[in-house]
């Protein structure tokens, strides 16, 4: 069991195609506990975006700060306190080009390689 | 995919022997599509406590608001913008009695049986 702020995991820029402004924290990965699932805290930058895609992971989201445009399956925007399901395979991608805070949220995929 | 704010969950007071002032919401579990693990909301009331116990889940944990002391396998306290990982079988458990703010904070577990 341990606790440890959030800041003290590394902010990687996100890799993908497209995306703009964006990091990643691997809050709890596989190297540091994790079992069956991931705990990573993306942010997106006003001006930033994570552009359109799909994987086999589903997404369990919590908004944390901010408010983003919903691209792909939702049209809409995600705020502070929402909860967003992403089901395996569905097109999906958060614009903040538009947006003048942070997006702040956890982000809970499975671990589909658990060795 | 869809996009709902927690406060449209309902608040279900934790059923644990000795639990006080703590409440639990599921904000995505098997109904509402959770395939490998459920997220869940928890909050503790100043005064509040989830007393020491230990299950085979293992929790990934997001600090929301507050500060609260832990009890079990880590002494210490646990506030805003900390991760706990609590392993499989591990004693743990939340006091929140002598706090002046709710405890707040995402929890996540595998689900054991899927069907």
């Amino acid at each position: 069991m341990y606790v440890v702020n959030y800041h003290e995991r590394d902010a990687i820029e996100v890799d993908m195609a497209g995306a703009k402004g964006a990091t990643v924290r691997w809050l709890v990965a596989k190297r540091t506990g994790a079992l069956n699932f991931a705990m990573r805290l993306f942010e997106i930058a006003p001006g930033g975006i994570i552009p359109l895609h799909a994987h086999e992971e589903e997404h369990e989201i919590f908004v944390l700060n901010g408010k983003v445009k919903l691209i792909g399956d939702v049209e809409g925007y995600a705020k502070k306190d929402d909860i967003v399901f992403v089901p395996p395979n569905v097109q999906h991608g958060y614009d903040n080009t538009e947006g003048s805070e942070i997006f702040r949220f956890i982000c809970v995929i499975p671990l589909l390689d658990k060795e």
